[in-house]
C-alpha cells in the first residue's frame, strides 16, 4: 500500500442493474416504468431556455418542493428533495443514524442500506423475514438507533399492513423509523397518515418508478417539520444546491400531472395483476408483490439458468447472488407487449427444461 | 429535547448567496458566470427528447466524462464527475480525510472546507493568510491529515504559484492535496502538469463558473487513475446515479465548445482589469486577483456601509462577517454595463461619503 493509501475510506460500492446499449433490449431488469414521463414534461422541456443555467438555480427547489407538497396535500415545510430517492435517503441516514446502537432493517431488502451503513460507519443488524418473505415486526420492536425498511419491501414486492408500522413506529419513539416507499403508488398504502401522530417518521418516495423519470434523479421526504429542517442543514452542509434547474421545471411538470400518473399506474397495476396469473400457470411462486415487479422463483429451473437464458434472449431481468434469494429472479412489470414476449419465451423455455 | 432528536448529526450548514427573485437586480455576489451558456448547450437542449428519461441515466455519465477528459487532455478514467464541484468536494472530503491527524487548510477560504470537516468530524487547522492576504506555503508543511485550498483562493482572488503548489504537494505525500481550480479558467495557471510526477494530487474544476452553467450542477476532479477509483467506489456507495440526463448532454455540449469557452473568459479577464483598475482609483485595495471577482476594502468607508447601500440601488456584492474579511466585499466581474452601472454609483456615493 502507498503511503497516501491509508487515510482513504474503503468500500464496496452498490452495483446497479445493467444498462444495455442495444435498445432492441426488454429491459425488465431496474423496475423503470415502461410508459414515458408526461405531455406536460415535453412541454416543459420545450419551454426551457439555457439563458438562466449561468445562475446557481434556487437552493431550496422552491418550485418543485410546492408542486409535490401540493400533490401530497402537506405543508411545503413538510418535502425534503434529492437527486433521487438514493439521495434522499444517503441524507437521512448521515443525518439521523448516529447512535452506538445498531439500526435494525430486513436481511432481504434494498441492497443499498447495508452499503449506506457501511459508508457512514453506522452499526447495524438485520432482521430475518419469515420464510414467505415477510418482513416480522417483533424484530423491530428491541433496543435500537434507528429503523428503515421499504413498504413494499424490495426485491420482494411484500407489502407490510398499516397497523404493523404503526406499531413499529410507536414502539420506536426514541429513533427515527424510515418507511421507503419507493413502489408504494403500485397498490400499497402509504404511511402518510401516521405523520400526524408521530413525529419520529419519514417517509421517502421517488419520481424514478411511478412518475417514470429515473433519468431526471428526483426523491423525496415527507415528514415534520423538524425533522426536514435537521435533513436540510445536513444537505446545506454537504452541497447547497443539488437540483438542477431541468430537475426542477421537468420535476413539477410530472408532479402535477395528476391525471397522468393515474392512467399510468393502473396500466401498470393491471399488467402486474395478468402477470402474477401467468407465471403461477408457468410454475412459478412469488410473495404477493404490490410493487412494479415480481420477485419469482420456478419449481424445477434454477433462477441463474433462466436468468442466462433470458438475457441470451435479450430479456434482462435482475438476479441477486446472495443468500436465501440466490434462486429468485426479480421481474419488472413492463408494457402488455413486453410481458407477453417474456411469457411466449418462457413457455417455450419451460417445455424443453 | 425530544427523545427522537438524540441521535441527529446537528451541524451549522453553508449559507450561500442571496438570489434575489428581482430580475432588474445587478447580481454580482455568487461569481455566476454574465455570459449564457455556449449556443450548442441550447441546441443540445432543443435535440433532448422526454422519452429516454424513464430510464436511469448513465451511472459513470461515460459521454460527459469523455468529453471532459478531451477538453482536459487527460485518460476518461482520471476524470470524476459530480453534482457541482461541491458534491465533488464533498466526496472527496469523505473518501480522502480520513487521519486523526487535522487537514489543512487557510483561516480565510472557501467557507465550506469547515462545514464538510464538521458534517463528517475530520479534525482541521486553519493555516492564516499573510497580512497581504496570500498562502504562506510553510503552513502546510508539518503533519496532518490532507491538505486543500483553493487556486486562486477565495473570496481573495490571489493565485499561489505554481512551484509553492509543487513544494506542498511533495513534502505531502504521505496524505490527499486537493488544489481547488473552481476559479483557474480566468488567468491562473492550473496544477494539471503536477498529475504526472505526484499520485497524491486532486484537483477539482467546475462548469459554474467559466462553463456558464452553475444552474446545471456539474463539477469533476481530475486525479490519477487510483484516486479516481476510490472516489468512484464512495460516490457508487452514496447515489449511483448523480448525474441527470440533462445534465450529461448539456455538460458535454458545453465541454466541447472551446471556443465559446475562450471568448467568453477573454471578455471576463478584460473586464476584470479594467475594474482593478476603476476601482483602484475610486480608492480600494485588493489582493491582484486572478479570479471572476476583486476582494476590495475602501479606504474610508465601512464595507458592511457600502454593501446595505449597494443592495439599496439593486446591486448584489457578498459581505461576509467574519474575521479579519467583515471590512471587505466580494464583487463578482460581471457585464461591462454592469460594472459602470456600478463604478458610476460608487463615484456618486464616495463623493458624498
Amino acid at each position: 500500500m502507498k503511503a497516501w493509501e491509508s487515510n482513504i475510506r474503503k468500500v464496496v460500492p452498490y452495483v446497479p442493474g445493467e444498462q444495455p446499449k442495444n435498445k432492441k433490449v426488454i429491459k425488465l431488469n431496474t423496475n423503470e416504468n415502461p410508459y414515458p414521463p408526461s405531455q406536460k414534461v415535453t412541454e416543459a422541456l420545450h419551454r426551457m431556455e439555457t439563458e438562466g443555467m449561468r445562475k446557481y438555480p434556487d437552493p431550496a427547489a422552491q418550485q418543485l418542493v410546492d408542486a409535490i407538497a401540493h400533490t401530497q396535500g402537506v405543508k411545503p415545510s413538510q418535502i425534503f428533495v434529492g437527486v433521487g430517492s438514493d439521495d434522499v435517503l444517503a441524507m437521512a441516514f448521515l443525518t439521523f443514524f448516529n447512535s452506538e446502537k445498531p439500526i435494525l432493517f430486513p436481511d432481504i431488502t434494498y441492497s443499498f442500506y447495508d452499503v449506506w451503513a457501511d459508508l457512514f460507519r453506522i452499526p447495524y443488524e438485520c432482521q430475518k423475514l419469515d420464510e414467505n418473505f415477510q418482513i416480522r415486526k417483533e424484530g423491530y420492536l428491541k433496543e435500537n438507533g434507528g429503523v428503515i425498511f421499504p413498504n413494499p419491501n424490495a426485491p420482494t414486492g411484500a407489502l407490510l399492513p398499516l397497523e404493523e408500522i404503526e406499531e413499529i413506529v410507536r414502539h420506536n419513539q426514541d429513533v427515527i423509523v424510515i418507511v421507503d416507499e419507493a413502489y408504494i403508488d403500485f397498490g400499497g398504502i402509504t404511511a402518510k397518515g401516521l405523520l400526524q401522530k408521530y413525529e419520529n417518521l419519514l417517509i421517502v418516495q421517488t419520481f424514478s418508478k411511478s412518475r417514470s423519470m429515473a433519468g431526471m434523479r428526483i426523491g423525496y421526504a415527507i415528514g415534520n417539520e423538524e425533522l426536514i429542517k435537521y435533513l436540510n442543514d445536513v444537505k446545506y452542509s454537504f452541497n447547497s444546491y443539488t437540483m438542477n434547474n431541468t430537475a426542477i421545471s421537468l420535476g413539477t411538470a410530472a408532479a402535477l400531472d395528476q391525471e397522468y400518473f393515474e392512467e399510468t399506474r393502473q396500466k401498470i397495476i393491471a399488467t402486474r395483476e395478468r402477470t402474477k396469473k401467468e407465471m403461477a400457470s408457468l410454475g412459478f411462486t412469488f410473495a404477493d408483490s404490490m410493487a412494479n415487479f415480481l420477485f419469482v422463483t420456478h419449481e424445477r429451473v434454477k433462477a441463474k439458468e433462466l436468468f442466462e437464458a433470458l438475457k441470451a434472449e435479450g430479456i434482462y431481468v435482475r438476479y441477486f447472488n446472495k443468500p436465501r434469494i440466490d434462486n429468485h429472479l426479480r421481474i419488472t412489470i413492463g408494457t402488455d407487449e413486453e410481458m407477453d414476449t417474456l411469457f411466449d419465451f418462457l413457455r417455450t423455455y419451460l417445455k424443453k427444461h
